[in-house]
């Protein structure tokens, strides 16, 4: 099968688009593609969420509660925090809009290759941005020191932890520095911690930071980790005072009552956490050591994606998302994602089944191309 | 029973809150109200969307299409403008804040009263705002003249038509002037016409105009007419450039997928509509007979909802509203809507039964008080 030729200007800006993906590479429309552009949880959306779906049709025929206090109530105990110090948003992507309006026409550090809706939200509201760099030459590790020389210069720094598209995440020492200097440099952080429910449990969320750091700001996503994007949900946890700030400044009733129904019935479910967590771990575990067999680069990742890229033909990358296409499976290029310009690919860990195929389709590569 | 006294603080800001106004007022968690306040279509949600919700189901685990095409090919279809002409957003609440932004740090005017939320957003992108009123001496009469004098100060006009809360709509002849000098000016005119759908059939959309005037922002919402405040559903209509700009600035995902599967159905269904109408013109008939009959000021309203006051007793509208709390109906005060000062109720048109309940309290009232 011969396929477009690539440029950086024809790709979509984010995953799980496969019918955009197979318009592009003028695939058929019925063939069928393994989704591994998507860094959502293959084993959800939980089984009950079909019926509690449902029990949500009364809420859609009222106004969300505009304070959203039960939702708040059912984060306040999941999180250890207090319900004052939530503010549920539309998604993850309404927090990160919030946390950059409070620094409107400010200096902002982004710390890249990362998500690019923070410099998208930072170009909303008029803010200088200045990027820094993981260490690629060095499993992409965090430049702590370079955030703490430069600091002073900026309002507010935006990480992400753990960090996406890399899956590494910045050790918690060195977030207590910069949060630390941050309280003498006036300093924000925020931290977006939206795949930290995938790490093992020994490394949590810093939810419990809050009371000890004003200058900390976390956003949350119940997104992937529940495998239900379409719902929308996110919140954002902070000091009371931050809290009330952002607060005023969101949009009237931008959570909907679907969304607010189910939040409660979400944290409840702790089981369906403790199970995705054991299956990532295992697979991961597998992939490691197939992926270095094979002689793949893999990022040090803790979560439920990874960068690849073929350590035998570094410069392959595109022809390697090529021939995934043509062999059923949808990476995410990284075009998009400052100073990994296409060179890696990222892939999501997905069912044993389908990791299974994914490097059955890598040994293919390896033997033919 | 003693209610609690009032003052203009502690009034919640929107209606459709029965249970905080429960807590101001100290009733009983489990006292009904007949909620007049939110001015919701009574005859809704239609009953087909019961089992719509549960097909969306599959929605929630994907991404929402970033597009939206499946719900502009609907509404296109609906209002005969294109696709590239319209904009879904998170409600009409996000509609009005997307407006908003595309004159930030400039000067708007307002015509008051009006929603809140068109002076909210423009605080949110620091626009200068000046209020113009409809004229409460002359049955809320749209001052085109003095708005049209005005103009040239001015980047953009918000118009609510129909209005909220006077239920009062400025004529065709006297929006056409605005737009006119509007395109010699560089002004534009953001027209909302959340209850739109509401007017009887004679009286439609303005969405045929924007073929003619780039500087006309029509905003939509699907929310009062099919009583689904909770799936937040609204669009934009503009000329494609216009679009192309606003659409820029829009949160990434931000219409949940349940809302996008559901447009389509939504829009097929024009017997809902003509069903509301004809409920709506009988009920009005009624009311502005009885009202009339019982001394009681009414607002020449077009749609659902309306202004009231008591012509003998001006002055004991917050007595009114108590009374009204007493006898089990919840009406919307006007505390925080401008130049109304809570000298008015605005009550919404609901069905016979509850019609005749509320005529019922208010003969009463003026039997007893």
């Amino acid at each position: 099968m011969r396929m477009e030729s690539s440029s950086s200007r024809k790709w979509p800006s984010h995953g799980g688009q496969p019918e955009e993906m197979k318009r592009l590479f003028k695939l058929s429309e019925d063939r069928a593609l393994l989704d591994f552009s998507a860094n959502l949880n293959p084993l959800g959306p939980p089984q009950w969420l079909r019926d509690a779906l449902k029990q949500s049709y009364e809420a859609l025929t009222h106004y969300p509660d505009p304070t959203y206090s039960e939702s708040k109530r059912a984060i306040a105990c999941s999180e250890g925090v207090k319900p004052k110090q939530i503010l549920v948003t539309n998604g993850g992507a309404e927090a990160i809009f919030l946390a950059a309006k409070r620094f409107e026409r400010q200096k902002a550090l982004i710390v890249q290759p990362t998500f690019v809706e923070y410099e998208q939200a930072c170009r909303h509201y008029h803010i200088d941005i200045e990027d820094v760099f993981l260490d690629p030459l060095n499993e992409f590790q965090f430049p702590i020191d370079q955030v703490c020389s430069k600091m002073n210069k900026f309002q507010v720094i935006f990480i992400c932890r753990p960090n996406n598209p890399t899956g590494t995440l910045i050790d918690e020492e060195g977030l207590r520095k910069i949060l630390d200097q941050g309280l003498e440099t006036g300093t924000s952080v925020v931290v977006d911690e939206a795949f930290v429910d995938f790490l093992p449990q020994t490394m949590t969320s810093l939810s419990h930071w809050i009371e000890t750091y004003p200058n900390l700001i976390l956003l949350r996503s119940l997104t992937k980790i529940f495998t239900i994007p379409g719902l929308r949900v996110g919140y954002m946890l902070a000091q009371s005072q931050v809290i009330e700030e952002l607060e005023r400044n969101q949009i009237p009733w931008s959570v909907n009552a679907v969304a607010t129904t189910i939040i409660p019935r979400l944290l409840e479910n702790d089981q369906f956490l403790a199970r995705t967590r054991e299956w990532l771990q295992v697979q991961l575990q597998e992939l490691k050591f197939s992926l270095r067999e094979l002689d793949f680069y893999m990022s040090p990742t803790n979560v439920n994606y990874y960068l690849l890229k073929d350590q035998q033909k570094p410069l392959h990358t595109e022809k390697l998302f090529t021939f995934f296409m043509e062999q059923g499976i949808l990476a995410r290029h990284t075009h998009n994602f400052k100073s990994l310009d296409g060179h890696y690919l990222r892939l999501a860990v997905r069912s044993e089944a389908e990791n299974k195929e994914l490097l059955h389709v890598l040994r293919k590569w390896r033997e033919e191309v």
